[in-house]
């Protein structure tokens, strides 16, 4: 039974497990400093599809399988998949995941996706609703690009506060409580976050106050202190937000998080020689991070708890042509090594 | 706490209430059948915004405080609201909620969105992790012609079975059981199901086979006879795919329901004297006939239950473009008279 705390925080008391965890990526991803850590990379952006649409759908699957083998069940036992994604009408799952015949429960939070579908999965298990449910998402920088920006072969230059769409997907299997498993012990929804910025190459500077409300209300609610953290994991702030974040959060709410703060869009490329300029974003940034260096490290007891806070942008082409502000979205999970470790 | 019937539904013990609804619509719609049955008919298109998707994202938010004003109590109570609908990145439920200050669990569903943002809001409902909810999703003309067919200006011919995209939108809230109030027995949740239909213009043929899928699903789950319940309702098949979905129920499930079927999308518009082809579609057909005329027959006791069975069409422009058939969903949430009612 899920245990309402402050305004904003759902309490599991059961915690629940994630069993199994694979994040996949494209190649450029695959050069980049967390090589080592993905289950898979695909040696090339087409994922052998006809169009990049249906690659960002094939990597989607991909992770999805692979979670499933690790977890060692099969896609008959489970329940509900939660997926979704960046494309117009969440193609990318809807087609991805069309063949498995598991119920589907779409979600859209933009970049925020992963903890958003994570956080449902987490509540569906804990109430009984389900007995394993799927969280999942993906994006694709070529699908992407097109559809938010330009055609890749006008060749567009973008500003040092852009960020590079991360071609990568990320699932996690979500079980009962096990105790030789990471598990999920609480999440925090967020509110939709609007200061005004409307530059859709400054989307960490966007989405930076979501996840500063967000990250706040969940200390706030749980009562926690940022030393019973080990680490405050965003998805996609990149080198721009994640500067704004640290500042935000010690400006507005006096939270000091600048030795505790690890962002996945941050970590993901080589920021130099990969020429990413400001990190990768996207749902797949924090999906494919998350479900692999993250778990692999809270498996271990390396980590001991993390704060996945999942941000995003919830904007489109059309809103921003029609003089639309950017307003955003942070959702907070807060995750922990298995019981038995450490 | 939920409690998991066979493999696709959940049957609440604690029964959620839908303590307030409003479905308001568009001049068009409420010039229709249901025209006295809305809480508000919004006198032109344009609902005084200077574009068809801030429009859009107008008639979602006025859905929404009506339904609030309706259950007398204030947005502040509010734990979460689970809305989305048909626009690229779901903009019409994200701008049209920026300003309300509750946590978004954005969901994506296309023309199901209401029964599964309902189905959503429930489960949190029932399982302690919210006390109270709202459930929303919109969809309007002219911002769905233009983004998924053609500009309106080019003044296209129909083909017979093309539908009328409802402007329009409703909200239900959703909180602890209480005796007074028509509540949620039970949600069934639906798979991807796709038959091969390309033709954007025949989506009540695309969708049938979903609604089949989870409708049978429902009654093989919940042991139910469809004795058991007064009307089956589905969203916005419109009279092509309704007439489909009662011959693959009988063919490949062995269930009549021919005279137990109402579908939003007949029922919103005079076929002939409106010139609606069809019927209606879009999320707004469901969510505003089912929060204004069959909530206001549940009150009352003149329905004793429904199976409210919302389908989407899964698809993209893109997707169509690319040579893709339309995989489609459906999910079904049995909604109950008050207790103190006959």
């Amino acid at each position: 039974m899920a245990n309402r705390v402050g305004k904003y925080t759902v309490v599991f008391k059961s915690a629940p497990s994630i069993i199994g965890s694979a994040g996949v990526v494209g190649k450029t991803e695959g050069e980049g400093p967390l090589s080592k850590e993905f289950d898979f990379v695909f040696p090339d952006d087409t994922m052998g599809e006809a169009s990049f649409e249906k690659a960002e759908s094939a990597i989607e699957r991909e992770a999805i399988i692979r979670a499933f083998n690790k977890a060692e069940i099969s896609m008959s036992e489970t329940d509900y998949i939660f997926a979704g994604d960046l494309l117009n009408q969440c193609i990318a799952s809807t087609f991805g995941l069309r063949e498995l015949g598991i119920p589907f429960l779409g979600v859209f939070g933009a970049c925020s996706t992963m903890s958003l579908s994570l956080g449902l999965a987490s509540v569906f298990v804990d109430s009984g609703a389900s007995n394993i449910s799927v969280a999942a998402t993906s994006s694709h920088f070529c699908s992407a690009e097109r559809q938010f920006r330009l055609p890749l072969e006008y060749g567009g230059q973008r500003p040092p506060t852009a960020q590079r769409t991360v071609t990568g997907a990320g699932a996690s299997i979500v079980s009962k409580h096990r105790s030789d498993c990471p598990s999920v012990s609480a999440v925090t929804f967020g509110k939709i976050t609007d200061l005004g910025i409307k530059d859709a190459n400054n989307m960490g500077a966007a989405m930076a106050p979501a996840a500063s409300d967000t990250i706040s209300n969940f200390f706030d609610d749980t009562g926690l202190d940022i030393s019973d953290i080990d680490y405050i994991v965003t998805g996609d702030l990149g080198f721009v937000g994640s500067e704004l974040l640290i500042e935000l959060l010690k400006k507005d709410h006096n939270l000091d998080i600048s030795d505790k703060h690890l962002d996945c869009g941050k970590m993901i490329f080589y920021r130099k020689d990969q020429d990413v300029h400001a990190g990768g974003s996207g749902c797949g940034c924090c999906a494919s991070v998350f479900n692999s260096y993250f778990i692999n490290r809270l498996k271990t007891g390396e980590y001991k708890n993390i704060l996945v806070t999942a941000t995003g942008a919830l904007m489109s082409p059309t809103s921003s042509q029609q003089g639309e502000s950017i307003p955003s979205i942070a959702h907070c999970v807060l995750v922990t090594k298995p019981d038995n470790i450490g």
